[in-house]
């Protein structure tokens, strides 16, 4: 079984953690078996591993995102990053034409695709497996797996079953509260967006745009794909189509009030909370915050900014922090991750950024400057060697390091290395 | 007249925008008359200077607020700092007897003493007068402020007058709130700290412990003076002792939900507030705040922490604040500001700290590292030199100099300078 996550959105939902590379299925918030935090993508993985053992993961994904899904699940599962953003039809597009032409798998295997930030349980893997086997008798082309709401939500996409059968009958998209509880009662189901088929279904379409083209070819022409879901370009096309229903637990939290109710603790991080009732405290700054006879808020800090909203109302913040979305203040990148310090415009217009970099254990960082760039590191901790021309020099506590303009350098690192990174970053004249 | 600022105080119930250097009446939070903030001992001096045009300013302090004066007033009103600190007694005597040993003012002249940090209209000012003539009259040795209660208040002092007439029978200590009802329906008033006599009353007071002495006696010998209040060891032991009453606007201003009652906007700095009403916000960090539906609260962030608080409970913030009040993140010194960035301990125990530092227009910086310390500062913006040894360098932005162990430098700025500063301190062997 081949499964495709399809990792993707940038949240300003969940403001402000989630920022523009940084979206909500990497925030580090859940429990994990280890004692540890763990993302909803780590936990997916984790999922899969645990009830889908035969499965092979591929992540589907845009260029931005690669540097943190290497950093939270490391180098072993395979990504594939879209040349350019456009929807899922072509993500999924480009993903199974890698499985065929790169990874040559066959025409008859079964693909699984599902996003990689569903809050679930293992009835929804076992439920995917039913989905496959409902794949491989034949029957369908495309199997969906159809989520029994919980409420005439009208966040989400309907699939009305035909009667008596595992049919569909037809789609609704985001229908109003009134006409959702209308669905329901006939028995409609959320599209949870997970949809299982055999790789030559996909390959079969993909061929209309790319006759003959393998994977290279698709990657190359990306920009031809329709900017078109998956939903709208194949399943709403497709008549042999049928879903496999699940019951249990399945979240989206994609707001705060949704994503509070789900963590174990009342605080997160550097916080002194008292005389405070249903408060959820997330800090991700090395400042301390005290609550203090607060009710129903969530209170959120990250290198971005501070959050402080009654949770009733924290799914509506979307305004609030449109204009405050800037360059992301933290990022999670391959080699480890950094948050800015400092930010300077200088009358000249040249930008000056201060940022602490943290780079991983046995990472190569290499970076360039250009002809309006230049950059000065300081080492605080850590060991390994800084290659510049072809001066390699070991890495000491309290180093400083220039590179100017038009160089290159590259970081090896053999312990964890701290450092603060000062970018000057010239005007073009 | 002389006028002596009392200037102490190290506020956590203001936290995390006071700190152990930074008091309340440092907060520039208040609406001056051209526009910009003021903090309350800017007001102060500016009220001074209006009402009482012909008074000299004198500001008592410890060492640790010397540069913060600097900073808000300038270099043109005296400072006496004390060489340790011991309580209001010492503070005011060692003034006096620089008003009279080095500024030789006549023993006839009318010292008025007061705290630097009374939220109060003109009015006080012209009681002050009242007070200065009580005094010269004659009939006094000592004249104090009455102040008319406006609530049976347990955080003051009461003075309890004879009937009819300005003369103090006797005076309670933060009585509960049901005896300052009694009190108050006794004609009690608050004692208001504000003190009037001739300097030559205090000089012979200050005799007993220095016969003879002069400011340096006493300065060198300043823990011989006890460590007591001037209410304690002057005020209640004075018999010739009387008060001006004042009836008009006095604020204390000591916790969040009284100060917030004092600022003309909802909120100050970096933020965003909507669907909320009665919640002050108080932004010091570069990132912005978003504070939706959220009603009656204090929201106040600073490099030192941020502070979540319903305003009715915000006055108990003490002991939730406690455990975190570490070395202040923000200091104002007599060049300029720094904010703290960043703190890491190594494994050797090195202390790394990284700081962006302000420093004002035509300045001079002299620092010193010692054998365990070394710094790094990267310029990013402002015009000036630095020297180092006998070495004199102009300034460039992106210029980074390296200060080795056991070297002195000294800043001159010709023009507002930023920089980011790195001290490396290793353990001591």
């Amino acid at each position: 079984m081949q499964i495709i996550l399809l990792s993707g959105g940038s949240g300003a939902r969940l403001w402000p953690l989630s920022n523009s590379v940084r979206s909500k299925q990497f925030l580090r918030l859940f429990d994990s078996p280890d004692g540890e935090k763990e993302s909803m993508l780590q936990r997916v993985v984790r999922q899969i591993k645990g009830c889908l053992s035969d499965a092979d993961i591929t992540v589907a994904t845009s260029s931005t995102q690669k540097d943190a899904i290497i950093a939270q699940l490391g180098n072993q599962i395979e990504i594939i990053s879209e040349p350019s953003r456009r929807d899922t039809f072509p993500a999924i597009a480009l993903a199974t034409s890698y499985l065929r032409s790169v990874r040559n798998i066959s025409d008859n295997e079964v693909v699984v695709v599902m996003p990689c930030d569903p809050f679930t349980d293992s009835g929804y893997f076992e439920t995917i497996r039913k989905m496959c086997e409902e794949v491989a008798s034949g029957c369908s082309n495309l199997v969906l797996m159809g989520i029994k709401p919980d409420s005439p939500s009208s966040k989400f996409g309907y699939m009305i079953p035909v009667e008596n059968g595992n049919k569909i009958d037809r789609f609704v998209e985001k229908p109003s509260p009134q006409f959702a509880e209308k669905l329901i009662a006939q028995g409609a189901l959320w599209n949870g967006g997970v949809f299982a088929f055999r790789l030559g279904y996909l390959t079969s379409i993909t061929e209309k745009y790319f006759p003959g083209g393998d994977f290279h070819d698709i990657y190359k022409g990306y920009d031809q794909l329709p900017k078109k879901s998956f939903d709208y370009e194949v399943v709403e096309k497709e008549s042999k189509i049928s879903f496999v229903p699940f019951t249990g637990k399945w979240e989206d939290l994609g707001t705060w009030d949704s994503l509070s109710g789900e963590l174990n603790e009342e605080s997160i991080g550097n916080a002194v909370v008292s005389d405070s009732k249903h408060t959820t405290v997330i800090n991700e700054l090395d400042i301390p915050v005290v609550c203090k006879g607060v009710n129903n808020l969530i209170v959120a800090l990250s290198p971005d900014g501070v959050l402080v909203a009654e949770k009733s109302l924290s799914g509506q913040i979307k305004n609030d922090v449109e204009g405050l979305i800037k360059n992301p203040m933290y990022e999670e990148k391959s080699w480890g991750s950094y948050s800015t310090l400092d930010n300077l415009t200088t009358e000249k217009q040249s930008i000056i950024t201060t940022k602490r970099c943290h780079i991983n254990n046995n990472c190569i960082v290499s970076e360039e400057c250009d002809s309006y760039n230049r950059r000065i590191l300081t080492f605080l901790c850590g060991k390994g060697n800084i290659e510049i021309g072809n001066i390699i020099s070991p890495i000491a506590e309290g180093m400083v390091v220039e590179i100017p303009e038009n160089s290159s350098y590259t970081i090896h690192s053999n312990n964890s290395i701290e450092l603060i990174e000062t970018e000057i970053k010239r005007q073009a004249e």
